[in-house]
C-alpha cells in the first residue's frame, strides 16, 4: 500500500494496519507528539485527503482541539487500511521544518589549555644490548617524562601494535592519551607523522535540541558547531513522557537511545565529511545533559527517576567507550558525561555552574535555566545549592493550545494598545504560528498592565473587545492574532485557564529561588547577579518577567543572559583538565534540595500565585 | 581421499596434495616437530604401509637418521596423492601418548589470603526522599566501606544493570571486584544469593607443557589441577623455532596462539564440566610463562626477541580481558601475566623467585630452572640478579638422536658396571624409548667414572666393548640399550658429538652461575641454598650433576628441588594481593645480566667445558 504525503509529495510504502505516526516518523517526517503518542496532546494532527485511515476517536477525545476539522485525525491513533493521501503542513507540528539556533554568547574562560584527550609526540632512545628495556616500558618511561603520568593503561591491541610502530617510526611515535580523573590510558599509538591530528566532541543533549562542537584538540579551536532537534520528541515532549515510554514500551529505552543518537550522528557525519576528518581521529567526547537525557543516551533504565523517592541510576556515570555510547567516533575513545546533582538537576546544570564560574567567586549568584523544569542554583565559591521546580511544559509551549517552542513563527514579544490592538514580533519574522514561553510572559505582563486580567489571572470578561470570547468547553480566552494573519489560518489565542497555568509556572520558579535562599537564611538583596541560561535567551524581557513575578525585583544590571551554558561547560571540560577536576569536585559537594519534602516551598509557591506576588513589598518597582 | 592411521585405526578424509604433518596435527594425532616442520629435526618419521605419499627427500636430507628405513618418510615434507595407510607408533614422537605429571612439592606460603578477584556481599541502605543518593554512588559508598577502595571502575553494562539488581535483591547485592595493582573494577553485580561463587585460574604456560589450577576464590582452595602438552610443539620444539614460525609464516602468530589456547581451554572445559562451574564464574586468571610464551599467548609479535638487541615487546604486559586472551572464562574477567625481567628471563622465573621467597630472606640463594635455556637467579631480600644461558635443547632431548623429554619410557637414571653392562630406569617403568636430560647427565657422570670418556668427553675407542662403535656419518658413540630391549626395536645410544654437546650445555649453566656471582664480587661458598625448579625435578641426581660440573660442589643439603614454581607463583599471586605487589616490585628491580656483552661469561664458559672444570679446586669432592 502507498501513502502519499503532501506537500512533500513523498510516497511511502506501508502495510495494512500500520500506525500513521510510526510510519511518518520512520520516514523522517518528524511530528512532535508531546504525550508520547498516547493521544492526549493533540499535536500530531494531519489532514486526510483520501483513503481509508481509521482513527480511534474514543482515545483521541482526551484532547479536544477546537479547530479539529472533520477531515483531520491524530496520527498517533490512526491506522492505514488502503492507499491514502495526507497533508502535513510545514508548521509547529513538524520538527524538521525548523533549524536550531546556536547560541553564541561568549563567557570568560579562566582555565589553562589541557584537553582530556591529547596527542603527544615521543622520541624514544633506541635500545641496545646493555640498555635493553622492553618496548612497553621504554614507551611508558618516555610518556611519563612528557606527561608526568605514572599509571597509564595500555590495552592489548596497542601492546600488539607498539613494537611495529616504534620500529616503523624509527623510535618516534604519536601517542594519544586520555585522562579522565585518576584514570589515564593510551588510546592510540602510531609512527609519528606531522599530519596526524586528533579531535574531540563537546555535546549538549537537551530534551528539545542536541548541539555539538567538533574541537581540534591540538589547540582547542572549535572546528565546527551544529545543532538539531532531538528526535526523541516523537516519543514524548518532556522527560516524564520519555521515561514512561522507555519504561513501558517494549524496546522503548533502546528506541529512544537510537533516536537520540541518530540526530547526533547525523550532525557529526556532516561535520566530519566537510572537514575531511576520519571518525577514528575523534578520540573523546564530553557530554552535558539533564539526568534523564543522560540515562537515555547511555541506555540506563530511567524508570526510577519518576518513582518516589526519585533515585537516578547514576548522577555521575563513569566514562564509557565510543562504541558503547554509539557515537560516530573512535570506538575505543572515551565518552564522559558531566556529573549531575540529582534526578532533576543534571549535568547540563553543573555545566552551567562551571561555565558561569559561580563556584569560583565570592559573589553570591543565582543561575536559572527555565525549561519544563526550572533548574536553579544558588551559590558562590563556598557552597552551591540547587533545586528543580516543576514549571510544567507551558514555557516550552506544552499544555497551551497555541503554544509552541521558540522556533520560527513563534510570537516572542508583544504589546497591547489601550484599545486592545496587539502588535507582535515573531522569530525569524515568519507569519505567526503560535506563542512561545517568552511571548506568554510578555502577554501576561501587558494584559495585566492593560487591565485585561487581574492579579490572579482572571479575564475581565466585561471589557468591550471581541478579543475576549468563549472557546467552547475550553472556556474564556483572549485572541492575540486573528485567523487571517496567522500562518495556517487559525486564530492564535490564550485561554484564561492557560494564563493561570503560566502563573503557577512562574510561581514555582520564584518559590524555588526563595526556598533556596530561605534554606540558608539568606535574602534576595544579597544576590549579586541572576544568570539566565538556556532556551529563553535574549527573547525574555526581564521587566515583564519581574512584572508577573517570575524573576525577583532586582535592578536590570543584575540580570545577565548566559546562553547555552550546557554546551559551554562541556567544551570547557573537554579542553581543560582543571575544569574537569572542578566540576567533579563541586558537583559532589552541591546540595540538592528536594522541594517536595521538609521545606517551605509549598507556602512560597502559594504566596507567588498572584501577580507579581501576595507580598507586594517584594516587588517595589512593580507596585 | 582417505588416510588410515595405524595403530589407531582412524580414517581421515584428506585432499590431494595435503601435507601429512598438517593432516595428522589437525586430527589431534600430534607429532613433535622440533624444527617447526622445516625437515631438519627428523622427529616426525612415519611408516608408509600403502599409498602414494610423496616425500621431498631433498629437504629431508638435512636430518640423516641412521635408522631411516625405505618405507619411512618425514611427515613434514610429505604430501598425500592417493588413499593411503600409515603407521605412527605410540612412542616419543607422539605428544598425546603421554600424560603430563603435575608436580606436587609444597612450598611455604607466607601471605595473607586476599585474592585479586573477589566476591563481596553488600547490604545497601534503602534510599528515601531525604537520603536520595543515586544508585551508583550508594553502591560505591558501601563498596568502599567493605573494601577500602576509593577509585573503582564500573563499566556501562553494569551501570545499566545495577538499578534493577539493587531493587531485585532488595538492596543486597553480590559484587565481584577485580584489583590488579592500583586498578580496581567491578566485574559483575547480581542480586545477592548465597550460592554464587567465583573462581580464578592459575596458569603456567611452558614451552613443553601447560598446567593450570582452578581455584575457589572464596577461600583459595584448589578445586582442580591439570596439565597437558603444549600443542605448539607442532610448530617448533623450542622458543626460537616458535618465534621463527610466528614471524615468518603467514598467520603464524595467530596459529601458535590458537594452538596454545586449545590445550588450555581443553583442560579448562573438562574441569568446569566436572565441577559444574559456568565459565562466567571464572572471573580472573594469573598466568606465568617465559617471555616468548607470554608473547604468543597474548598474540604480541615476538619477532624482536631473537634479533639483536633482543628486546621484548613487553616484559610486564598490562592486564587484558578474558575475551581478548581467548580463555574459556568470563569474557570481562581480567587476565594478568606475571612480569618478566627480560627476553630470556620470564614471568615463570619471577614466579619462581616469589614461590621460593628468595626476595624475602637474608640468605643468599640461587634458583635455577634448566630447560632449553638455563635461567638463573641469584639474590636475597636486598637484590636479585638474573641471567639466561643458552644450554641448547639437549636437556629436553633436542639435538640428541635418542634424546627425548622426561616422558614415559625415557631413561632417567642409569649405572654402568665395570664390564660395561648398563642398568637403567625408565619413567613410568615402560620399555625404553630414549634418554631424557637427567639420564644424559647420569650417563656422562658414570661414563667418566668408568673411564669410557675423558674430561673433554672423548670416547676411549680402544676399550674392548661392542657398545663403542661408529654410527656412519654421525661418528662414534656408545650404545646404552641394545635394540632388542627397546620399545620400538632400535638401539638407544649416545654419540661422542652429543656428549660434547651436553658438556657445552652444562658449562653454560655453571658459567652463568659464576658470572652472576662474579658480577657482584661474591663467591659460591656464600650461597646458602641452590633451588632446582622445573622439569628435572626429582630425576636429577645431584651428585652426578656435580660430577660433570653442572652444579657447584656444595654439600648435598644445600640443594633443594622446588618443583613447578611457575604454577605455584601464579597461584600465590591469584590469591594474595601482597604477593602481587611483591612480584611487581622485585621484578622491576631485578637486574638482567645479558651474558653476551661486557662480562666474563665467555671465559667462564670455556673454563667449564671440562668435566668437572679446568679449575679442579672448584670441585674438591669430585677430585
Amino acid at each position: 500500500m502507498e501513502l502519499r504525503v503532501l506537500p512533500d509529495e513523498r510516497v511511502l510504502v506501508v502495510q495494512e494496519g500500520d500506525n500513521l505516526l510510526a510510519v511518518l516518523n520512520r520516514s523522517d517526517i518528524n511530528l512532535i507528539a508531546s504525550c508520547g503518542g498516547r493521544g492526549s496532546c493533540g499535536r500530531c494532527l494531519v489532514d486526510v485527503i483520501a483513503g481509508d485511515l481509521r482513527f480511534n476517536r474514543k482515545r483521541g477525545k482526551k484532547c479536544q482541539l477546537p479547530e479539529w476539522a472533520a477531515n483531520q485525525v491524530l496520527a498517533c491513533n490512526t491506522t492505514i487500511h488502503s492507499d491514502a493521501v495526507i497533508m502535513v503542513p510545514y508548521d509547529g507540528r513538524r520538527l524538521n521544518a525548523h533549524k536550531v539556533l546556536l547560541n553564541e554568547i561568549e563567557l570568560e574562560n579562566p582555565y589553562e589549555f589541557g584537553p582530556l584527550f591529547r596527542r603527544y609526540s615521543l622520541q624514544l632512545p633506541e635500545p641496545n644490548l646493555t640498555e635493553n628495556t622492553d618496548d612497553l616500558n621504554r614507551f611508558l618511561i618516555e610518556l611519563r617524562k612528557v606527561t608526568g603520568l605514572t599509571d597509564v593503561r595500555v590495552n592489548l591491541d596497542l601492546m600488539r601494535r607498539l613494537p611495529g610502530c616504534l620500529r616503523e617510526g624509527n623510535w618516534r611515535v604519536s601517542a594519544v592519551v586520555s585522562r579522565v580523573g585518576n584514570y589515564a590510558e593510551v588510546s592510540d599509538v602510531s609512527p609519528w607523522t606531522l599530519a596526524d591530528k586528533v579531535y574531540g566532541l563537546a555535546v549538549d543533549i537537551g530534551t528539545t535540541t542536541v548541539k555539538l562542537n567538533l574541537v581540534d584538540l591540538q589547540d582547542g579551536t572549535i572546528i565546527a558547531s551544529a545543532g538539531d532537534y532531538n528526535r526523541q520528541q516523537q516519543y514524548g515532549d518532556d522527560v516524564i513522557n520519555r521515561i514512561i515510554y522507555a519504561t513501558e514500551e517494549p524496546d522503548g529505552l533502546d528506541m529512544l537511545r537510537q533516536t537520540g543518537l541518530a540526530a547526533l550522528n547525523g550532525l557529526l557525519e556532516a561535520m566530519l565529511t566537510e572537514n575531511g576528518i576520519n571518525p577514528q581521529q575523534v578520540v573523546g567526547a564530553v557530554v552535558a545533559g539533564n539526568t534523564t537525557m543522560i540515562h537515555l543516551f547511555l541506555g540506563i533504565p530511567p524508570k526510577w527517576l519518576r518513582l518516589e523517592p526519585y533515585i537516578p541510576a547514576a548522577t555521575t556515570p563513569q566514562w564509557v567507550r565510543g562504541y558503547e555510547a554509539g557515537l560516530l567516533m573512535n570506538p575505543q575513545g572515551l565518552v564522559f558525561c558531566l556529573p549531575a546533582v540529582g534526578s532533576y538537576v543534571g549535568g547540563d546544570v553543573t555545566a552551567g555552574v562551571l561555565a558561569t564560574q559561580i563556584a569560583r567567586s565570592d559573589d553570591l549568584r543565582i543561575l536559572i535555566d527555565i525549561g519544563t523544569n526550572g533548574e536553579i542554583v544558588l551559590g558562590n565559591r563556598d557552597f552551591q545549592i540547587s533545586c528543580a521546580c516543576s514549571a510544567g511544559p507551558c514555557f516550552e509551549g506544552g499544555g497551551i493550545k497555541c503554544g509552541m517552542r521558540a522556533m520560527a513563527g513563534a510570537i516572542d514579544k508583544l504589546e497591547i494598545t489601550p484599545d486592545y490592538k496587539v502588535f507582535f514580533n515573531t522569530l525569524e519574522d515568519q507569519k505567526p504560528v503560535g506563542i512561545c514561553g517568552s511571548g506568554l510572559i510578555n502577554a501576561l505582563a501587558v494584559m495585566w498592565r492593560r487591565g485585561i486580567i487581574d492579579r490572579q489571572g482572571n479575564l475581565k470578561r466585561s471589557l468591550s473587545t471581541p478579543r475576549i470570547k468563549e472557546f467552547g468547553d475550553d472556556g474564556w480566552g483572549f485572541v492575540l492574532v486573528e485567523s487571517r494573519y496567522t500562518a495556517f489560518g487559525r486564530e492564535i489565542f490564550v485561554l484564561e485557564s492557560e494564563i493561570k497555568n503560566v502563573i503557577r509556572a512562574k510561581a514555582a520558579i520564584f518559590a524555588g529561588m526563595r526556598s533556596l535562599l530561605n534554606h540558608l537564611g539568606l535574602t534576595m538583596d544579597l544576590v549579586t547577579e541572576v544568570l539566565i541560561a538556556g532556551g529563553f535567551g535574549n527573547s525574555l524581557n526581564i521587566e515583564n518577567a519581574i512584572t508577573i513575578g517570575m524573576l525577583p525585583d532586582l535592578p536590570a544590571e543584575k540580570f545577565r543572559y548566559v546562553g547555552n551554558t550546557a554546551l559551554k561547560g562541556a567544551q570547557l571540560v573537554l579542553t581543560h583538565q582543571e575544569a574537569y577536576t572542578e566540576i567533579v569536585d563541586f558537583s559532589r559537594g552541591m546540595t540538592y534540595l528536594e522541594l517536595s519534602v521538609g521545606n517551605d516551598f509549598m507556602d512560597e509557591f502559594i504566596s507567588a500565585t498572584f501577580m507579581p506576588h501576595t507580598d507586594l513589598a517584594l516587588f517595589p518597582s512593580v507596585r
